[in-house]
């Protein structure tokens, strides 16, 4: 478990800060604009106005999977910061007042003239599937200088998204926020978070996984992709020689949290009915590092992700509507 | 009932253009920042950031009284336009998105550099209340040259918000509006939007609605505030001298539509649990004004309005999540 001496912050998350655009559509939709399910697709501006102009009526929230995931450890009572970089416009604004409404400290980076806050348009189907079309915008310029050193620095696990991957800057950001974290003694954690993300970049994550991620987050996909295989069992016998903890969620039947020498199943959490899944695996992480932060075991920290992701695929929107620390006593 | 003749409209709508920014906050929030509880408040810039600041999370969808009439008119099956300004940043960009969406035709006004698009702070309570804080931003700028004519002469109802009469400028724009309506043979209607609105103008809607308005929709707070009156069965004797149609809803208890020879009651529609009740009279009146424009009779009009309101009301939010033509067999 950590215990890394005194912290101002239980985790620090570093990811694309994105605003959601949310908007129901059928699967036609979805064929008729070759859209891929399930999927985090990048996009142009271009096909961003192509397929807004063509989606339905839409509501905004923020978003972004660190970030979500922070509010996430916030709402069980946690104390999170967040590192990601929007402009000084209306959905940059939405951005940092969503992140500091729920106590999360927001460290932004430097605005970037020009450059509007990123925004990820995404199509929720009758099957509650989200298929995500992120335009970076701004976000996708963090680079090493945005890194508030103090900051990472000071959180017991930095959490970072796979997302960040896409863009070189970025990949620099990354890595330099990895050695700050190690240089400081705290825990470095990675989400996955898509798997044709890994796909593009595999061997750049097989490298961070064995080099310098303490826990890696990712589902069943993910996993699979990055060790290129179908099985699951091998994905899982590989990554437990590379990583001392990996924790892979399995949709509806939960979860493993991997260790070089066990492998300990926590179940899902019931839902009444799945509403939308966006956020999903995001709020199981902030589940998981919460629990983890305050020392809990694998299997607590795992019912913790449980909880979180449970409450957040019954309602529209990637983050919480209830204080989580509410669901779990 | 209406028979204008040929249109290209059923309805045309001049309001507001607001962006909604709804959270949910406990009662203390309401008497802490000393708020009107259900009512409708302009707020300045600072005025707006203070309670922005102090809001929790908060979600971001398209609002505007007469706007979510418009939609709810579309969404009924009938065609509907709208007239309002917005400028061109995100919340101007996402209100003009929402309107094509559901197929409202938006004649939006000439821009105004450097006055950004209003929004509507609203506050949900755990009673299900609203409690809305304006700034109107640029779409209290609306004028008469920004008034579509074509479209004005080519709707076969005009629907007006009372809320344009808290600027001169809308007020002027609203008077034009109604004569160019009146000049094409079309009906004119107005909704008296909040009973402190009614209050702060009560001369000139008393002027207004025995000159120029031909349906008038308001709830029972609004039409006692139009006539000083507590009596509700006194406005009701007021209103039917003064106007040919007049379209009172009474919350749980439904509506009466009032003519000057007859009252009828209509009930409303049951609704399990009422989760927000923000965009239950502009729905309300998107019923009426569509039956209406099908040459339904007042109590089949006022059903529609009760259909409609009760969808609203079910969820957050005040435009219909599911097509109202499903609701109206």
């Amino acid at each position: 478990m950590s215990s890394n001496g005194d912290a101002r912050y239980d985790v620090v998350g570093i990811g694309n800060a994105l605003v959601d655009v949310i908007a129901h559509a059928d699967d036609l939709f979805i064929t008729e604009h070759e859209l891929v399910k399930g999927s985090m697709t990048l996009v142009e501006t271009d096909r961003a106005v192509q397929l807004y102009r063509a989606l339905g009526s839409a509501v905004e929230m923020s978003g972004g999977s660190a970030a979500n995931t922070m509010c996430g450890v916030a709402s069980f009572g946690g104390r999170a910061a967040y590192v990601g970089k929007v402009s000084d416009d209306d959905l940059g604004q939405v951005f940092g007042h969503d992140l500091l409404a729920v106590g999360v400290n927001f460290r932004p980076g430097a605005p970037a003239d020009g450059v509007p806050t990123g925004r990820c348009i995404i199509v929720v189907t009758p099957d509650a599937q989200r298929t995500m079309n992120t335009y970076l915008g701004v976000s996708s310029l963090l680079c090493p200088p945005d890194l508030d050193e103090a900051t990472i620095a000071d959180g017991r696990v930095l959490y970072m998204e796979g997302y960040l991957y896409d863009r070189d800057d970025a990949k620099d950001a990354f890595r330099t926020a990895a050695a700050i974290a190690h240089e400081a003694g705290r825990k470095v954690s990675l989400t996955l978070s898509d798997s044709f993300c890994v796909d593009r970049h595999r061997d750049d994550f097989l490298a961070l996984v064995s080099d310098e991620v303490d826990i890696l987050f990712g589902n069943d996909d993910e996993l699979c992709s990055l060790y290129r295989t179908e099985s699951f069992d091998h994905a899982i016998t590989e990554v437990r020689q590379h990583c001392q903890l990996a924790v892979i969620t399995v949709g509806a039947d939960g979860s493993y949290v991997v260790t070089h020498d066990d492998v300990v199943h926590v179940p899902a959490e019931p839902v009444t009915r799945v509403i939308d899944t966006t956020g999903a695996g995001d709020l199981y992480a902030a589940g998981f590092l919460y629990g983890y932060t305050q020392g809990r075991d694998h299997a607590g920290c795992g019912r913790l992700g449980s909880i979180a992701a449970a409450e957040v695929i019954s309602h529209v929107g990637p983050r919480p509507l209830v204080e989580l620390r509410t669901l779990a006593s």
